[in-house]
């Protein structure tokens, strides 16, 4: 990633529903693909209680097309009707940042 | 927390080191502690391999306050000499975001 041009974080935080049938499958496809688009940064997840997934992206206009992603799209109809109880979405601009230590595991 | 008002995002994700002693004790009570400060707006957490908090602030005055706060100072340098092995902090403005389904357990 490239921290010296201004990049986007979408922050996605959920609340699974009892209907938890073909996430898994669904939630490893979907990543695979986003690694794929254009623009795409980096991602970082965790679930306890809540689910947060946060993916970084180089602009809007890279969030707008995995948004209306065709297979994306479907995963997110699937969301709503089966996954999750709640979510909400933000879309972010990262205004600066810094770091601690080395990393060498993830992305970020 | 009012959504027709721009506010900030402190997006928080971090590796531990091998030493755990005292983290939870000093986690609980900076939650409590940022719940308290002017500007606080809201937070989540989870950890599964790697650790994310997202912290929410009605301005960058406020984030900044917090960061400087007395007891927060010496839990920051804490979590550098024992238990963090990496971390990293994005200042965010949040610049749209939207829900499905109703929420009730948490703030967000």
């Amino acid at each position: 990633m490239n921290k010296n041009s201004p990049y986007y974080a979408v922050i996605f935080t959920s609340l699974f529903s009892k209907k938890v049938k073909g996430y898994t499958e669904m939630s490893n496809k979907m990543e695979k693909l986003a690694k794929q688009q254009d623009g795409f940064l980096g991602m970082n997840s965790a679930r306890n209680d809540i689910g947060i997934t946060i993916s970084y992206w180089d602009s809007l206009e890279a969030i707008k097309n995995w948004k209306q992603q065709n297979d994306h799209l479907i995963a997110q109809e699937k969301g709503k009707s089966d996954w999750y109880s709640w979510y909400n979405v933000k879309i972010c601009k990262v205004e600066r940042e810094y770091d601690f230590g080395i990393i060498t595991k993830f992305e970020h």
